[in-house]
């Protein structure tokens, strides 16, 4: 397993690059590498360096910068999921799962039967979840969490898009493979919360050109809703492969 | 929101449905439902009844059937999961998604880097999240929990399938949709634990037939690997249409 390590702020010409806090215990104590050991890190802006180790204590880890690359495990075209929130730790799992996939934003929302409850710590915890599945995932660039916004927000956000699109569950005819432009460099996919949109809220989106698609006559929990539309939106632009 | 209830062991053509325990409790004291309701229920095993009820208290729950139909949300062509434990609920996780997006079946499966115990009660709790899975997405055939098994054990079954694959993340070139057959009337999906496959056990699959293919270039955790990958084959096969 290769794992990455976060270098947050490091300059992408950077030398050497210092590791303090959280990262430097778990670097020294977690994975237990020594001075000498090589390993990856990323500034999550896109660059890779390979690093070897010459400084190792629990608060404090350096290396040598061996090598720098810009990325190659990310995604060509861009994915934004807008999610509106969950109970629990949901949402924070679908974060998790997003960004090992690929996702370049998610944008969590309030729509009229989200019972969750937002919050500035939650949103930063979103952050930290980012930072994870971008370590697992040995991604070089970590996903944007937006401000949280609402269903008029994402309406007004629809047009930064070449194509927004709506997992829906009342929609039975269009399929995403049927709905979806292959070619777009750029795509919003909104999922909705446990209890669905409101009919008005899918007329608000659908007149700012969100196009409504369904997943199957399979009721899907939101959370694997989340994760299946991403999966198959990464899919049908070949980011999959 | 519909949901079905779960009617273990009606008769196809019962003309009354009775519950008892918990699924009576939920019934009447979750969904809050009350005589003269209408809904949804089925018997697991590809039977939907239409129900009106006519007695509801909190340890029975009554109703006559004012319709039967045989499964009509079931996917057409058999998908079985093949899932290596994984560590704390993650697996119960994972079958529930599996279920929710319609796989025949899941084999938990021990490999060599698989740290997880199992045990009749942990494989029990997985048919109660199938059931759960089942209710979710208001489903007709429950998935069977296969007895737990180990690499040997997958490479026989393998030949019982119309194709068998394996998400590696060593595999870099066959995209999933390169090596799929679409007409294919079941498939073997065999993803595996945090740690991947050791080689040799890629080569014992490899020998009974099974294909190796790639989820891209950015690693997924486990379960995330199962989600996507369950999805994107019920995808290829037209099923999440």
């Amino acid at each position: 397993m290769i794992e990455i390590f976060y270098a947050s702020g490091a300059a992408p010409d950077a030398e050497r690059l210092v590791f303090a806090g959280a990262e430097a215990r778990h670097i020294s104590r977690v994975m237990r590498h020594r001075k000498g050991d090589r390993l990856l890190a990323t500034d999550g802006r896109g660059t890779e360096f390979d690093l070897e180790l010459d400084v190792v204590s629990p608060t404090r880890v350096e290396g040598r910068v061996r090598a720098t690359r810009r990325l190659s495990r990310e995604p060509k075209r861009r994915v934004v999921l807008a999610q509106a929130l969950l109970k629990g730790d949901r949402l924070a799992e679908v974060v998790e799962a997003a960004t090992e996939l690929g996702v370049s934003e998610v944008v969590p929302f309030v729509s009229e039967r989200v019972v969750a409850r937002t919050s500035a710590a939650r949103l930063r915890r979103l952050e930290q979840v980012a930072v994870s599945g971008l370590k697992t995932s040995a991604r070089t660039v970590v996903p944007v969490i937006a401000a949280g916004t609402d269903v008029a927000g994402l309406a007004r956000r629809a047009a930064e898009f070449d194509q927004a699109l709506l997992a829906y569950e009342l929609e039975r005819s269009q399929s995403l493979a049927r709905v979806f432009e292959r070619d777009a460099r750029s795509t919003l996919l909104v999922v909705g919360p446990e209890g669905g949109f409101a009919e008005h809220e899918v007329a608000t989106l659908r007149q700012a050109g969100v196009r409504c698609f369904t997943l199957g006559p399979r009721r899907l929990r939101a959370e694997t809703a989340a994760v299946t539309a991403t999966a198959l939106c990464l899919h049908l632009l070949g980011e999959m492969d």
